[in-house]
């Protein structure tokens, strides 16, 4: 078994009578639980392992195998990835790969350190994070802070083509991972706080060749929508469904960013993903919907074409990005077995999908606390059909330019950020780590330079007021009904993904620095340890040489961590996250370091 | 037990009775083996422990209790002290300050942040590294790298007194410890490699008041040496004992850098330490013994006056600093008890004197492989008494300038250089990290400009030839004797201090990252674990809530580690270490973790 994985490995797909395309190397490295081959786990976004060495009954002993430092400082996101006895880990910007040789203690086998332009650092809204590599097919997949993405020879470090997505200078970034998917890998781009017209692009495994890109804002064509086709709850979205939306040109500077992670459906050839915050975040400055920014976009990934949009958020005031990862499910519903797509968003509500039709099938709050909208409209007969139904009291719009609207729930990091959750088969339940916490929004006039923030809007953020104190829960959800199932209240926001396991085990870990291990039924607490920073990483789990093992990155950072990661003080800097998690440099300081967990031997 | 350890370390000296001087809150925590107080562990810098929870037969279940990341990269040397509840951390530049309540899993009560200028690294020969904190009464002393010597409160981390030892614009800094005695701190000075004229000093605790500063070169007075007294081999030194051994006024920028560990005898109320090399490293241009660079001092700490001095390696043509540590044992010598200092010379041979006259009773190779003196000449009658016989062939002043002397071994950062040995009184050996490294060194003629470099040589470092391929060996030494005991192969230098302990075993680092622990009677590896980064820390061992802790810092750097610190690639820059270690890279990235290990509870 692990001879076909090694094989899969290193060789590449030259040397390879199959699979020939990236989706076969990728499924069949995703159904070898020993094995972490993209960052989502697979391409369902599960981030669930049916590894069960290590389970509920025994994680309690865990202890850790071994640590690797990065040599890189700033926030860590993402995770490694381990293909046969390789792993393969990223660092933030510079954005540094190491091949390490799990058969030999971890050895380095090569390096890849790129040349990037400093002047990429402050152009990037939230941390010089990175979400990590991937791999498919012989070929490790890095797509740079600079927007270079680069296709590496997972055996020996080389460089088989690189291309460039975007340009820095515009203050257009990435911190995401790919998706290889059959011939292709598609990416996206940040940059919705430089006001950046953002899109979805996807790449010839080959040689780099651009096969398609799909914009979020501007006319049909440029956005792959078909007027006729492509649909919302059903029905056609219509000619220019997007440019009516926007006063005059602004589309082309609207945002709608397409940092997340990217889920697919080999089914129905559908990749799913959503997009970011229209530009800039004063309201008052863009008029319309602003579509399609804060949307669910379902795309074919041969041909880039939506088949369906949602968009969550029209209007957005709040900056809550739909970027947040979609998570594949079959599960009944009503007694049916449905295609889901579930959702947690920034706006804090966790929504479920038909995922083949786009139905709608659930809009739930997934932190009481959620305030600036009193619901999403579940009628189907309603002109406000599957919109949130805002407060006034908290519509920065409404309340207007300059005017400080206080107390609005979630902050505008939402009740969950680009932290992934996990979802296992077996417990049919999400493991989701969210955030509590609150704003104060003050939206001001802002004019657009290339390059140059475009932001309009001062922030402050505090925890979630009259509840536990802390800044953050984890949680269990049932995407079916749209309940909270267990809620675990922690201190600071859990900004980091979590793993779910055969173990009945869920990992997560916390921002000052604890992995912990949690019961999967029941939220108890199993296990934790102090890594050297704080966690804003994905926990992982993989299998060498028979046994189990369980990894994550630290290195505080992060939007919630800017303050300590960028030496920032003043509470209103990285828009607002500075004071809100303050207190977060009583527990610990910058880091770069892989913790590798597993059970005694003796 | 614990209690008085609290407020031993809390309250400081106002508030208390006893103790009033730093001897007696030094000896009391010394005596103590839960805490760590000093870096050297004591003050006969004996870096062994009475603790023995761990011990041989189950340090294998040894596992990782918690980390934590200091948020600075490059060299860590040093080890973290612990007081009472309190573990105070030091980092390399900028020299970071931490205070962890151990009591609260490490959280973090204060933290000191100097602000340095950055034009202080240039000047730091090799690397920016910094040897750790001191306690005595209440406070923490911090020495950093702009030669700033600090004392803050221990309590709240709060500023007390800060005094000015040095000038980094003409090349002075700092990386050393500092030496808390009675009512003194006592510090040296780095800067051999810029034409230092250097110095140990002493500081009042009190107020930072000089007391008296004692030159390594230079008039008598100046050096505090008074020329009737002060003896070498048992005889009065004479009058102008150093200038005599200068050209000219060579000696006002003749180094004798003083950047090692102090030792101290409360019965003689003796000091011990080393000066470093004469500047330049062009042995051509500088004719004479050039004392007292390569010296060991032993002086009297209320009024710095010196006792005795040996000068090990008159007129060095090879850098080997005289600055190791001297370590103060009571032995028995022929039947008789003595006070000896044993001392591990950069040169490669082991001394054993009699530390209360000076008297030179043994002198030998502790690394087979050293060529460049057949031996240290024994003879009392003999007019070469206590001074090595150099072969010509690997002379760099026989051979010249602009001649390359080849496979000179040891290198020039020694058999062993900063990292310190461990002595155990149980077995009565010392336990050494050593260099397997030799050399090809080449002077040439350079001339001093204050805060440039004055090293005129240009150097390749390579493992020992013919030997195990290594580039350094864990030894075990009987002092008396001069022999080796036992010796384990290690593939790089061991640039890590070491830790013996009462449970028969003893731990180092290496510079791949892991700590190890043998048996302290056979060498027999006990067990190991591989920290985030390459160790150039010590190993030290506390105590709390009943349970015993290891610690040691990761981060590659140091002068072995200067290509990975600083980002360099040319074989012969690093002074020559680049090249020699160049395969470090294959192994560790840069760092700043301190890992605590301890047994598992169930
Ligand atoms: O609109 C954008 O282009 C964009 C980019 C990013 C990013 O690339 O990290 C973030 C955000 N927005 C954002 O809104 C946000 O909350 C956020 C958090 C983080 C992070 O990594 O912690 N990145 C980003
Ligand atoms: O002569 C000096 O002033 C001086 C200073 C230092 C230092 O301060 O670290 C080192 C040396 N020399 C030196 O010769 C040497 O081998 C060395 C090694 C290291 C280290 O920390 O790894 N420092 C120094």
């Amino acid at each position: 078994m692990r001879k076909v994985a090694i094989a899969a490995g290193l060789m590449g797909a030259a040397c390879m009578a199959l699979p020939s395309l990236a989706n076969d190397s990728v499924m069949q490295i995703t159904k070898d639980p020993k094995q972490w081959g993209i960052q989502t786990g697979d391409y369902a976004n599960h981030r669930y392992s049916k590894l069960d060495e290590i389970n509920k009954d025994n994680v309690k002993k865990l202890q850790v195998a071994w640590t690797f430092s990065t040599g890189v400082l700033r926030g860590h996101e993402g995770s490694p990835i381990v293909i046969g006895n390789m792993m393969y880990l990223h660092t933030p910007f510079p954005n540094n790969v190491f091949a390490l040789n799990l058969d030999e203690g971890g050895k380095i086998v090569w390096k890849y350190e790129p040349k990037q332009d400093p002047n990429v650092i402050p152009v990037m809204c939230c941390d010089t994070v990175n979400r990590g590599l991937a791999y498919a097919d012989g070929i490790i997949f890095l797509h740079q802070a600079d927007t270079t993405v680069v296709a590496l020879d997972a055996k020996t470090g080389q460089k088989k083509w690189s291309v460039v997505n975007g340009d820095p200078k515009k203050g257009e970034t990435n911190t995401a991972t790919v998706l290889p998917v059959k011939d292709k890998v598609i990416v996206g781009i940040s940059g919705a706080e430089f006001g950046v017209r953002s899109h979805v692009t996807a790449y010839n495994i080959a040689d780099g060749k651009m096969v398609w890109r799909g914009y979020s804002t501007g006319p049909d064509d440029e956005m792959l929508i078909d007027p006729e086709k492509t649909t919302e709850h059903g029905k056609p979205v219509g000619k220019d469904s997007s440019l009516k939306t926007w006063q005059g040109d602004q589309w082309k500077i609207g945002g709608g960013s397409t940092w997340g992670w990217y889920s697919y459906d080999p089914k129905t050839n559908l990749m799913f993903y959503g997009t970011g915050n229209p530009s800039t975040w004063n309201p008052k400055q863009r008029p319309g919907d602003n579509k399609w920014s804060m949307t669910i976009f379902a795309r074919d990934v041969d041909t880039g074409k939506a088949k369906w949009v949602y968009q969550m958020t029209p209007h957005d005031e709040w900056d809550f990005d739909g970027i947040n990862e979609m998570i594949l499910t079959e599960q009944k519903i009503d007694g049916k077995e449905r295609n889901l797509l579930t959702h947690f968003d920034r706006n804090g509500f966790g929504y479920t999908l038909d995922r083949d039709t786009g139905e709608l099938l659930v809009a739930e709050k997934y932190d009481p606390v959620v305030n600036w909208a009193t619901k999403v409209d579940m009628d189907k007969s309603s002109k406000t059909y599957g919109r949130p139904l805002v407060v006034s009291k908290y519509s920065t719009e409404q309340n207007g330019e300059d005017v400080n609207s206080q107390g609005i729930c979630p902050a505008a990091l939402g009740t969950k950020d680009q932290q992934p959750a996990a979802y296992s088969p077996e417990t049919e339940l999400f493991y989701v780590p969210t955030n509590h916490v609150c704003m104060d929004y003050e939206p001001f006039r802002v004019s657009y330079t290339a390059g140059q923030p475009y932001v309009g809007a001062t922030l402050s953020m505090f925890p979630a007021p009259n509840s536990h104190g802390g800044m953050g829960n984890f949680i269990a959800w049932d995407g079916k009904k749209g309940k909270i199932v267990w809620s675990n209240k922690e201190q600071f926001s859990v900004w980091s993904g979590a793993l779910a396991t055969s173990g009945g085990i869920v990992f997560y870990g916390t921002l000052e620095g604890y992995l912990k291990a949690v019961d999967a039924k029941t939220g108890k607490e199993l296990y934790k340890f102090k890594t050297p920073s704080g966690i804003i990483g994905n926990v992982m789990t993989y299998e060498h040489k028979g046994k189990q093992y369980v990894a994550v990155l630290s290195g505080v950072g992060g939007w919630a961590g800017i303050g300590l990661a960028a030496g920032l003080t003043n509470a209103t800097d990285g828009l607002g996250a500075v004071g809100g998690y303050a207190a977060l440099s009583q527990y610990t300081a910058l880091g770069g370091q892989l913790t590798v967990f597993t059970l005694p031997t003796n």
